[in-house]
């Protein structure tokens, strides 16, 4: 086979697919691979009139057809899957050529990734894709990282698939290494956030007793607001939706789906990057752990036939309540992205990933999950200062939060009196009440620690380390046995 | 050296000097190795009189003193030093020796070293020992796992040498393989717990215009009461302690303690633990973050000053809003222990541990902590279901709570209308109320799920896995593109 081939995709699922179709609909030719001759003849098939789309089954075929330095993306599920079909088609490489993971890839592995096909001369990229399969078809949010220079290579092809905003394409070099798994894993944790904090807006609601139809309408109206964006436009819709399955038409879907939500793990591992680094992001840790809790149906039904005495919020949710609730989750949005953004920043920092964080929050404005009204604000933070620890430190945010946190207080007040959990709501008030706190309440912390681990304490009025015999007439005995 | 010794111990730090003159104030003979003639000579010369205790340099003449079946304790710092320690000792250990590995080391490294030493005999025990340096002098708590049949040669020792309540000693055997360090694991996450709520107890007070002195009576006060416990005593002594630094004697220490606070990494641990099993522990959660939080002082100090019109807490705290603090903070407690034990109980199971929950709870009754007046509590449910998935299940306890959570709610409320941080007390509440929310509220989130990424969902009123396209007719372009 000839060299023609411009793009290449191992694994032609309907995300592979969809991505490659693209592709060639931008007038490059593309070769996709797959074992399955069906899969490779259903990629021909799908294929526009007047685009080149081949697909084969032989790996060899596959390397032969692209032309040099080869363009080859994978998309297979993350994990070993990748590493097999790495080592596949090493063989088949040569010095320049492009590999792109563009699955969810743990970004640890990336980085193993990255090391061990450097020496080989081959430029591996880890990239972050975000909008689903349609998204995929019609225009991804793309994050990829690794090597500045082969990314020349990439960027006409991606520019012109991805997403755009305003003739803007959503896609730009994410920084060294894993620098694109990494910043699609915190785009992720946010997700979670985002979604926890519509849930909690969901609850109050319908505890007040909004109807589906209601529901749907204060969605939509949100949608034209500060809170617009892709998740809340789709908490519109959903709260439209009739159960098929009931043939009087009468039931809508949202109240047969059981509310016992699950997860891929992408939210956790960045919760488990917040403490690794360590960044504060309790509001995706919360999200987290909303989720796990929610799993455990059958223990909720149990808690909750004990408490029948406990307050069960049933206050009519007004007019009045619900322009507080906008107001309150557009700040809980801003905080979650804030939280979700110092993570990056210190991260990029710790692994020296040199992610432009301004180039980060544009290329998240079409395309992807967490598309917002409130990026821009978030971009012309980072055009001021690019490594800036938390978008709360600039002053037009700040004073655009210092107008609605008390519509915050007002919400979570409601959720406290009237026994709605509000997780990530309350959590992230409480991040936001401790980061403006100058001096907290952990100096106790560390004089515990130190009274009984010696694990000593830092003064505010001199430098140094320093431990305190606490108690020094006091045996053990003296603590209370209880 | 003939065999005359009855136990051994690696590493005479601190730690490990104050065990093994413990262990020899109980009668046993015992024989410490350090790598530095002057340890073994400090632990000789601190023997008390009567005892036997000999220091060695050579580890021929530590295994050759040793008694067989050989119970030999390592107490060095967790990580490297412990696989070293232990790759040193082998070629002198034989089929049927104990080892004990007694620092504070992560659970899945004790799995792999007890597989690694089960193929040569040797009987692997990973011990959590909480208590302090005095503790581990006087009487520690101690939380041993591995192997139940070879714990029978290891318990008349430590029974002796552990704290004791009631006569009755504060160690039991706590499960297979990494049980002990599990168990301590999952202590430290509900020490870090109990430490955040007492901090934040601390700002509402201290913003309300308790003085040291002040906070010094009500601890000791709450020490009386359901709050009685370790803790509790230890920070009603801190705020009576001078600075020394300080000529005037005006000065409390507390006040010159940077609050900034640090941080060992077992809370993380378990934090993270809670993720991967999973279970809910938001509570362990919010406490690692809010250590984050506050070791970010310039930030806080930089943020602080762009919030000024943000409440400040000005209201003055009376009696009364320090007996509903207390109440709150007794509800708090149990929530957060809750929380650690529900993790336990899924790790037991998890990883076939066979942890005794009754026993577990038992043991952090004296010497640890953690102890505090409300364990018997939950030891009593235990007792009755030994898997409790939640002590909340326990209707002795569920008819405790119910009297009490108002008075947490009133404390939240207060603190959200204040800006006062109170992130672990609002998680507590949080996790109570979603907890007893038979319904909840993230079927919205398992249809977002299902409507961008095709994640399925289940349904309330029928098995299986089920999916919707959720909306036929729209295409990505009607999205809003922001």
């Amino acid at each position: 086979m000839e060299p023609t081939y411009d793009f290449g995709m191992i694994g032609i699922g309907v995300m592979g697919s969809n991505l490659l179709l693209n592709i060639a609909d931008q007038g490059y030719s593309v070769i996709g691979f797959d074992l399955k001759q069906e899969r490779a003849d259903a990629l021909e098939a799908a294929a526009r009139p007047g685009t080149t789309v081949k697909g084969v089954t032989d790996v060899t075929l596959l390397a032969a057809g692209l032309k040099r330095p080869r363009k080859l993306m994978i998309l297979v599920p993350a994990g070993k899957p990748v590493d097999d079909v790495i080592a596949n088609l090493l063989p088949h490489l040569q010095e320049g050529d492009i590999l792109i993971d563009g699955g969810n890839s743990y970004f640890k592995d990336t980085n193993r990734r990255f090391r061990e096909l450097q020496p080989r001369g081959i430029h591996f990229f880890g990239m972050g894709v975000s909008g689903g399969e349609l998204g995929a078809r019609l225009g991804p949010s793309l994050m990829p990282g690794g090597d500045a220079a082969a990314y020349e290579y990439l960027k006409p092809i991606l520019e012109s698939v991805a997403a755009s905003h305003d003739g803007v394409p959503c896609v730009a070099f994410m920084g060294r290494e894993a620098a694109g798994h990494y910043v699609k894993m915190v785009h992720n944790g946010i997700e979670y956030a985002l979604m926890q904090l519509l849930s909690e807006a969901y609850d109050l609601m319908r505890r007040g007793g909004y109807s589906n139809k209601q529901l749907a309408t204060v969605f939509s109206r949100w949608n034209e607001g500060p809170l617009r964006s892709y998740l809340v436009e789709i908490t519109a819709d959903i709260f439209t939706v009739l159960d098929d399955e009931d043939a009087s038409g009468a039931t809508y879907l949202i109240d047969r789906i059981l509310d016992a939500a699950a997860s891929k793990g992408t939210g956790k591992w960045t919760s488990v990057e917040g403490m690794d680094l360590p960044v504060a992001i309790p509001t995706i840790d919360a999200a987290v752990s909303a989720r796990t809790l929610s799993g455990g149906k059958e223990l909720r039904l149990r808690v909750e036939a004990l408490f029948p005495q406990e307050p069960r919020a049933e206050a009519v949710f007004t007019e009045e309540d619900a322009a507080e609730l906008e107001t309150a989750l557009s700040v809980c949005f801003v905080i979650a992205y804030a939280q979700g953004l110092s993570l990056l920043v210190a991260a990029s920092d710790a692994y020296q990933m040199e992610i432009p964080m301004a180039s980060v929050v544009r290329v998240w404005r079409a395309g992807c999950i967490i598309r917002s009204g409130l990026l821009p604000l978030f971009a012309d933070a980072f055009d001021e200062q690019p490594k800036l620890p938390s978008v709360l430190l600039h002053p037009a945010l700040a004073s655009w939060l210092q107008q609605r946190t008390g519509a915050l207080r007002g919400v979570v007040s409601k959720g406290v009196a009237g026994g709605i959990p509000l997780a990530a709501m309350s959590s992230a008030l409480a991040y936001f009440d401790a980061l403006r706190s100058g001096r907290g309440p952990t100096n106790l912390v560390q004089a515990q620690r130190d009274y009984f681990g010696a694990h000593t304490y830092r003064r505010t009025d001199r430098e140094g380390v320093f431990h305190t015999e606490w108690n020094r007439d006091k045996t053990q005995s003296d603590n209370p046995v209880t």
